[in-house]
């Protein structure tokens, strides 16, 4: 199985209203509300790719108890949350009808005792065992040390299971330096992580910084990866229209779903941008268009060579 | 005991954010949740003011249960309410804190299944029996029939048990021609049932349609109070600025306990006035605060006269 981190997870909650304004008050005319936090995005597109996944992390209070029902009844993922005391933090997406933009609101996490970090660390050590490949998401709930994902990182390699982190800031800082499989920043993230705001050679930096590969999602620019192997680009034949929430976890899940199939990395990139650009599409938002998907991955452009090893 | 109805319960939720700019993303400061719906509200003040009271009315799902912990943890309320397949709703109060304004987001309530509807009704009738007392207040949720309170005015009045209504539209006009014993319109509320602005007008009006006693809440003008015995004004000594959330449930518990103590009526309007004013002044919405209470029941100024029987 695919094993996905979700430390800060969230129910994520959709309110459409007519229009926002800021200082009155708003009749919602449709709430939807749905697991989220990047690991369980990440863990649904697996399963909906066919992918056996257990998702871990945090579930805690009121909102952990919704947010594990709300998993349950999502096919093919195993809830191997770890219970807290703290609530789960609910974000809030208000839609506006009228300009169709989005406004959203995002509680802080629970605090993380460190008892409850230890029995975390404790169930991932047992779940690693049993795992193909790790992917290790998102923001960090206050209590949890910073060096969280460097630590996940180094316990991955020494299980000798592949490792992708998907963070930003001194987290993703810290990880890279525990030499992860892989790491998919967006241009924001690598310009931080490295000082460059030139793709290719913000790439080519956090590699050499100790990420084995790196995936840069570059919005509408497609995909640049970057390792000991060659650099490739993946571009959609269009610019897509739509919501990009969730594009960048169909990203991680295209990226790991071909690590686990021993796809090359031109395959792995080509299914990962068309998975994004089928994310954006759908009308609901962090899902994907399954149609769209199989259409786009016949045409994406994967360019790029493989360099002398 | 009082009993306070509350058919649609809400869990209040307060974000603090900086500053709410619309189709930006906003990391939430402080996050803090409440059991909500005016019934509550209602009854949170009679319990501070030292009276027995229930709670009945709806609530399901997990929202429910949240409000459900949220009052056993508030001392002296006997929860009563009924549960439902819907999950109660949640209302959103974003305070900015730059401008210190509140931005409110209200979801519908859950809809109501008729067989709800009559088990709510059961419950009602044997709760009423042993109250002193009764209080319906605010919405309906989707699925209740619009002449709801019209049924439970008539089922309290029936036991001889002094009924007092706040609600509005449709629900206030159909409660109304069943004769409650006070109504707690505000002006808004006032000039929809009646079409006429001027408050003394509207009030002998709304009292003309069936209400035994108006009680018309006027904001910083104070209440206005009109019924066959006479008519009366009760004005803070002072305009008083702050939150004004709570404030006309803080009026309504300061009639009920009023008239469950057998205060004449300008007493009772003193109590509301006085009540309603140190709510505006209490830092934490909905809450009064009690010193500023004691101090402000010696200074309302209450005018008017008793006319001939």
């Amino acid at each position: 199985m695919i094993l996905t981190v979700t430390l800060n997870t969230a129910l994520d909650i959709t309110y459409r209203v007519r229009v926002l304004r800021p200082h009155a008050s708003h009749r919602v005319t449709e709430v939807s509300e749905r697991p989220g936090g990047k690991g369980l995005n990440v863990a649904r597109v697996l399963a909906a790719l066919g992918h056996e996944v257990t998702a871990t992390g945090f579930a805690g209070g009121a909102t952990g108890r919704s947010l594990k029902e709300g998993l349950a009844d999502a096919p093919g993922i195993v809830d191997a949350l770890v219970p807290v005391g703290g609530a789960a933090r609910r974000t809030i997406a208000v839609v506006d009808e009228t300009i169709g933009d989005t406004t959203q609101l995002n509680e802080p996490g629970p605090v993380i005792a460190p008892a409850e970090w230890s029995a975390f660390l404790e169930a991932y050590e047992d779940l690693v065992r049993s795992a193909t490949a790790v992917a290790l998401c998102g923001s960090l709930p206050p209590g949890v040390p910073v060096g969280a994902y460097a630590q996940l990182v180094r316990s991955a390699r020494a299980a000798g299971v592949p490792v992708l982190l998907d963070t930003s800031g001194e987290p993703l800082r810290r990880g890279v330096a525990a030499r992860p499989d892989i790491i998919k920043p967006n241009a924001d993230e690598l310009a931080e992580l490295t000082g460059s705001h030139e793709p290719l050679q913000a790439a080519q930096d956090a590699h050499r910084r100790g990420a084995h590969t790196v995936v840069a999602s570059l919005g509408a620019e497609g995909l640049l990866a970057v390792n000991a192997q060659g650099r490739w680009g993946a571009v959609p034949p269009c610019r897509v229209r739509g919501n990009p929430t969730g594009a960048g976890d169909a990203v991680v899940a295209g990226l790991l779903s071909g690590l686990v199939e021993h796809l090359p990395w031109p395959g792995r990139l080509a299914r990962a941008a068309a998975l994004s650009a089928a994310t954006v599409l759908a009308p609901v938002a962090g899902e994907f268009d399954r149609r769209a998907y199989e259409e786009l991955l016949e045409r994406v452009a994967v360019t790029g060579e493989a360099t002398a090893a």
